[in-house]
């Protein structure tokens, strides 16, 4: 029993490591994206009803129909959801991945990610930047104009860049962002960086004018989050690569709505398991506490799932000023980690700890065995729509969702 | 006595960290160097006459010859030097600093480095990549073609990019880098692309068509040492802040050209102390080895004395896989490094020690006490003129330069 279940994770994770996504195109969420339709809005984390979504989901859901002109104002907004004519699913049950809300619509550009070595795809939204943005649930007029420009100008540079030179092959990005300072979820400073520059000299070639050019770079190259999206996609493509597997207890989805916490394992198909969402704990900007926080929210867990983020945590010592603690806490929070993961990521390593590879793959068996539950670092959105991001920090998903889990892998196989 | 010297120490000290050295322009070597003339040629390290010069530094000089076409070969280029016509003078002696064979010539393309609290400037030229390249002595026609192409297209792009974003902060630029896997010298991988992120959208904007745009922000962007030039010119604008103060034991220089490792040191003027170079210890290119090593040579060191390079090694573990070692010795040499030094820097800081400063300022009478020569991280150039890059690794100068200077010290001060 032990070994078919050990047999069975040692072929999840391997299908997880070796999977090699490559950014390849960008394009409408409608044309990419399966099973998106015109009344279809994707959000984060696990199914949810407009009357349970927090805040933040509803500004993001609120923002994006007034991005789509399909509503004029709020109120508007809310009817045409709470009515069932614009209907809700997760991101994760169209091969799709969002950070914070995560909520996507079909007229929005997506980025394409493919796994070279299994051929599944993933997709992902434009990262927005800082400051008061529709994944925090702001949607005032700011926000949409931005989009609007994200959309109409930047979006058909990108897209052409990424075509011009032939992909960017995420998996080698991340192994080389891990070695400058990076853990690939809140701090995607480096890989930013090397996204930027090597896309860079074909926005430059390709855009229509110099101006449009200039300020296509600027919006990547001073966004420290603009290779986020992409690489969630990355993380998704690889953690749906090592899903499916028959008697595999790994975790292959971890994702949060800023209402309920839900995982999804391996061996037990596209059943989610979920729990109310806990509130990080971190550092919030000035001004604000923890009782304006909402509960933690998005599909960027996606990255720890794949052996990235707080798992990753020793590679980014300097991320401590931004999510609290030291740098000896962020080598203790990677070693705590291996406790419950099945390998050592065979592409991902860590010069801190003399290039092992980042803990990867959460066995459901050793977190209820050890009591320890996955790390993940986090931004903190404020709970009402509209306001943005407040702080950043550190959250573990409740043990309770691995014990239901398990005990239904046991009932499940008859183990 | 010693307190006169300790309070020197801290002056020196506080001026080469309190020094914001900014990237403000470009321009030819013969415009904006102090003393550059027609028949000048600056190298690096102390004064040296063509009879000693090693291979890579006499490739260099020929290179400069050709490119500047007063010579049509080797023999003529050789001619004019050993005549006399051409004069050779280091490169410190003109408020200039460049790496390897550090040759520059009159019409070579300079970045112009001001320190924005002491109002000094220096200068270094154009980074020209890896493999066979003028600092290492290679100076064949893909040689003398790169070259055209960077001063005749990138140049006048790049300066005007610079003067466009009015200046890079260079400072800023390293205190970053050394949070990003950075230490500053043989590893300016983060430095570089934040260097290239800050300049791209100017260059897209300013150059004067697509196709330039692309190339030199490709430059820039590939060549993980692009940034390597105006961080050895902001050092020494840092380092040049700290000389001259009375009393002080402070190192102010550490410089090699191919054959002779000089120093000079704050209290004592423009005297160099020489002694024969060592060769560095480190890993080879396949198919070399330190047989084919030439003695250490370059201005670089300039990193090392203003308390960045092996000094700052601690913040850059995966630099080991370059010079050899593992992580904890990157981690030592920091450590190492405090014994020797007056203090630790204000801006540069470690995550890895806590965010410690990088020890800075060498301290003769430290170096002498005990034992502890300055390390150096280094690029290794084949013996022969033209080959090239071969290995990098790990030097140290001579403990007797040390030795000779702090004796000059006694005797010129008295104590």
């Amino acid at each position: 029993m032990e070994s078919i279940i050990d047999s069975a994770n040692a072929t999840a994770v391997e299908r997880m490591t070796e999977a090699r996504p490559v950014l390849t195109g960008l394009g409408k969420a409608l044309d990419l994206i399966p099973g998106m339709h015109e009344n279809l809005l994707l959000h984060a984390g696990p199914p949810i009803a407009w009357e349970q979504a927090s805040g933040p989901l509803r500004g993001a859901l609120i923002g994006a129909l007034l991005f789509e002109r399909r509503a004029r104002d709020e109120g508007e907004a809310e009817r045409l959801i709470v009515s069932g004519k614009i209907q809700l699913a997760p991101c994760h049950h169209h091969s799709a991945v969002g950070p914070m809300a995560g909520v996507i619509s079909p007229s929005m550009a997506v980025y394409v990610v493919e796994n070279k070595t299994h051929g599944n795809r993933a997709f992902s939204n434009l990262n927005e930047g800082y400051g008061k943005v529709l994944r925090y649930g702001a949607y005032s007029r700011d926000v949409q104009n931005k989009l609007h420009w994200m959309h109409e100008a930047m979006a058909p540079v990108l897209g052409a860049a990424i075509r011009a030179c032939a992909g960017v092959d995420i998996r080698a990005l991340l192994a080389e962002a891990l070695h400058m300072g990076d853990e690939g979820h809140n701090r995607n400073k480096a890989g930013s960086l090397l996204f930027t520059r090597q896309l860079a000299p074909y926005i430059a070639r390709f855009a229509p004018d110099p101006l449009t050019a200039g300020a296509v770079i600027e919006e990547l190259g001073e966004n420290a989050l603009s290779v986020l999206n992409p690489v969630m996609a990355a993380c998704k493509a690889m953690a749906d690569a090592g899903h499916g597997v028959e008697n595999s207890t790994i975790v292959t989805t971890m994702a949060r709505n800023g209402t309920e916490f839900g995982i999804r394992v391996s061996g037990l198909g596209e059943r989610w398991f979920t729990s109310p969402c806990p509130q990080p704990v971190g550092l919030y900007f000035p001004g604000f506490s923890a009782e304006d926080g909402n509960p933690d929210i998005g599909d960027s867990t996606i990255t720890e799932t794949a052996g990235l983020g707080a798992f990753a945590m020793a590679a980014a010592p300097a991320i401590v000023t931004f999510v609290s603690g030291t740098p000896q806490d962020a080598l203790n929070a990677t070693l705590e980690m291996y406790e419950i993961t099945a390998a050592e990521h065979s592409a991902f390593t860590i010069p801190q700890l003399d290039f092992r590879g980042t803990p990867v793959g959460i066995d459901l068996r050793a977190v209820v065995e050890t009591g320890i539950t996955p790390r993940v670092n986090t931004g903190i959105a404020h709970r009402e729509a509209g306001v943005g991001q407040i702080g950043a920090g550190l959250v573990r998903p409740p043990l309770a969702l691995f014990n239901e889990a398990l005990v239904t892998f046991a009932e499940n196989y008859g183990f």
